[in-house]
């Protein structure tokens, strides 16, 4: 089944501990896009400038992305200039430039209509909002956000959070949302928003996913779920780990028949094993050169770290 | 099979978010000794004042714990005053009475010899080294120390780490003893220094075995194994926890006829349910009125926690 995400087509320049990349190819959705296309059709909608060219194109097209429902206008892509000091999991904004992002329209080409899935990226809860309302019968709507649109833009979030299946925020967007120090209490709150199922991306100590009354995964024991990750010796860029972690997990729920409790554990794992590739190199230098086999190998030792054999 | 733990039998003065408690029974090896009395036989070495009566001797009586070891002697107990603020993830040491611990020398009554497994729970390794030689025989040897003993007194504490089959101590403890930031690079550093396994207890985010060369565990898939953590929706006081992690790790260990990879698995598990019982109450309250039918359910709900169906 097919994936629509709407977020941010954008380059990004970065410094970390092991390096710097100047304006390498990046974006919420471009993550999201290249980790979901590795279980499922996904199709993009966003926005770029004149300095998006056939060279950023052949990466999603390498990865049979549909990328019709990228609007080119005048103007410069979104530029995002941070840095990574010692402490990997905290990202220091330099710099945002929104250039072509700032008139940003989302429309929805005729040929992504029946799009089953619907992924909101990290982006202005209004548009998120817009695309929302384009995409009334989509099966299931999951979707991100960050500390700017929870502090500053709240009232136009909330109006966004009713309508998630799962809302994917990390441990400090969490607290912050729900305004609670421990995490357990938090969810409970936001689900309380509108959520059926809020996920915590917790960086390299995994992901908890935390379900609702009203949940797909209501039958699974405890009312959370919580997938480890691999202890990595190299962690050369952070940047998009969270949003190949959402692609990982949206791609392979939508690759499968049924939202089972099953299936959406499964589909937590697939989030951490891509979060896990996404880091090994800097921007989408590693997912573009994953393969199939690389996945299920990966993902094998995600079981193992945590596996009990049957008494 | 019998555990040998030395280490302090304490009065605590805590306060947390939750409350305050003053003088409460505490002390690593009281934490460890009630959590690894659920599984084995416990055996006590420690010093105290005469301010340890009856009342707290009833607390390791009630749990069959062997206490001919703890010399009382004139003077008071060690005491320790601290604070938790909103991460509890933190203890802020107020003051430290050492009292009776100034002039301990620990002293091994002729009944504790036949002792199969040793924890030296966290004081100063010139005594862990003491008691480590007396029992040259003993059949697993585990061991635990703080930034105190790693960075003021480092080649006391390297003697000790030689002859340890495993270390158990904290994320930030880890990196500080290999000087590395990351934590599979630090992991790697501090098993050439000797241990065999280290665990690395990571709080709320639960914990993770690292398995060198020749590690008792060394046939373990990855070289490394993860045990989560509950998400707990109320967490009183975490002083102690780790302690009762390592009281429920070795215990367990200790309880079994062989260490198996499998084996090993499951202590970490048991691990993880007594220190998720143990941060639920002030000082020792949870663990003195556990039962073993609620570590039972509790275990079943942390296998559940992580768990993926065959396929």
């Amino acid at each position: 089944m097919s994936i629509l995400v709407v977020g941010s087509v954008a380059f990004d320049s970065i410094s970390t501990p092991h390096g710097t990349v100047d304006r390498c190819l990046g974006g919420a959705a471009t993550h999201f896009a290249l980790a979901a296309s590795f279980f499922t059709q996904v199709r993009v909608i966003g926005v770029v400038g004149e300095d998006f060219t056939s060279e950023q194109e052949a990466v999603f097209q390498a990865r049979g992305i549909d990328i019709q429902g990228i609007e080119r206008t005048a103007g410069k892509c979104f530029h995002w200039t941070g840095e990574y000091l010692e402490n990997l999991n905290e990202a220091h904004t330099l710099r945002t430039d929104l250039n072509v992002f700032e008139r940003f329209q989302p429309k929805i080409p005729e040929a992504y209509r029946d799009s089953e899935f619907l992924f909101l990226a990290n982006i202005d809860p209004v548009l998120q909002q817009q695309v929302r309302k384009q995409m009334p019968k989509v099966r299931m709507v999951c979707g991100d956000t960050m500390n700017y649109w929870i502090t500053g833009h709240r009232e136009n979030l909330l109006g966004v959070l009713q309508g998630l299946d799962a809302l994917l925020i990390n441990d400090g967007e969490a607290k912050l949302l729900a305004g609670e120090t421990n995490l357990v209490q938090a969810a409970k709150r936001i689900m309380e928003m509108g959520p059926k199922t809020l996920i915590v991306k917790q960086g390299e100590y995994g992901a908890t996913a935390f379900f609702g009354d009203n949940s797909f995964s209501m039958h699974v024991k405890n009312r959370f779920f919580h997938a480890p990750a691999l202890p990595l010796a190299e962690v050369v860029d952070p940047t998009g780990a969270g949003d190949s972690f959402a692609g990982g997990f949206f791609g392979y729920l939508a690759s499968q028949p049924q939202v089972t409790p099953s299936v959406f554990k499964r589909a937590m794992f697939y989030g951490g094993v891509m979060g896990s590739f996404a880091v090994e190199r800097f921007g989408t230098e590693r997912i573009r050169q994953l393969t199939r086999e690389e996945i299920d190998q990966r993902f094998a030792a995600f079981r193992e770290l945590s596996h009990l054999d049957a008494e």
